[in-house]
């Protein structure tokens, strides 16, 4: 699949069928981010795999916004896999979640291309996903990734949603603002 | 270009060819960072596509950090094409980078598929960037992309550098840290 038609067709997939992801699709998907860009290479990211469908229920837990009662990261649970994005203090350097962006971009467009669909969740209670991962108090999960095969195989292959981007002129500015 | 490839082979390119690039690239190259995916389909971005030397070189001079004196945004002076990439306050919503961070990446894998490399590049100056782009106070500039034709043409077709990541054992953790 080329880069073109993996950005035009690629689609947020959060219904996954109960088939596991081989092992070396899981490790490809992990390659690819980790061979994302960094600020000056820093490569500030550490990931967390997870296919343990009990942690990842858990995971799926820790998305919903104070007050708000709405599961974001609800897909987790049924995630194949799930990616756990973790960095130092996002608020101390702005390239950080920039960085984890890109390297999310790329696992996801490599696990396209493999006929796996992903979708990125918020974190909103990061306290509770430390103690769910058990990882330490220097590092921090803002977002993370549900993999899977799509439960609707044919997204895969579907022509690109009318009215899902602004237009281009509506977000390009020339030379000046 | 298979994504994969592209993922594996693109590198950093921050030395660029004086020919500019094509319309229909660098509307490919926007188009790209449009189709990207963003939290809850809010897609926080503007663009601003700069051509204009003066432009370019003006906006390469905001890439200083305070007192170190490096000029980190230097290789916007010699880029064919400049993206500045603008949302509303990063500080104030977590996805805002992340979600910029996952359109450069869109960006900069279709130019490289058209044989157009990049580099991201850190504004530290953003009071100065805004001044020279004049886009208003509520959008923040805080990462700006340089692409063009590389002068090192052989970087196109070049294996992946050794040691330039971290191994992915290295990064990695199962189930739990």
């Amino acid at each position: 699949m080329n880069v073109s038609d993996a950005i035009r067709l690629k689609r947020a997939v959060r219904k996954f069928t109960e088939q596991p992801l081989p092992e070396e699709v899981i490790i490809a998907i992990l390659n690819a981010g980790r061979r994302a860009q960094s600020s000056k290479n820093t490569q500030p990211w550490h990931f967390i795999a997870i296919t343990d469908k009990e942690i990842l229920k858990q995971l799926s837990e820790c998305g919903e916004m104070g007050g708000v009662g709405k599961a974001n990261a609800w897909h987790l649970a049924g995630a194949a896999l799930g990616v756990a994005l973790l960095s130092e203090d996002p608020a101390e350097k702005f390239q950080r979640l920039f960085d984890l962006g890109q390297a999310a971009a790329y696992m996801q467009l490599a696990a396209w291309e493999l006929g796996v669909g992903s979708c990125p969740a918020s974190i909103y209670q990061p306290d509770l996903a430390r103690q769910v991962l058990g990882f330490p108090a220097d590092l921090y999960l803002r977002i993370a990734l549900s993999f899977g095969y799509p439960a609707d195989e044919a997204r895969l292959a579907a022509p690109p949603k009318k009215g899902g981007r602004r237009e281009l002129a509506e977000i390009t500015h020339w030379n000046k603002w």
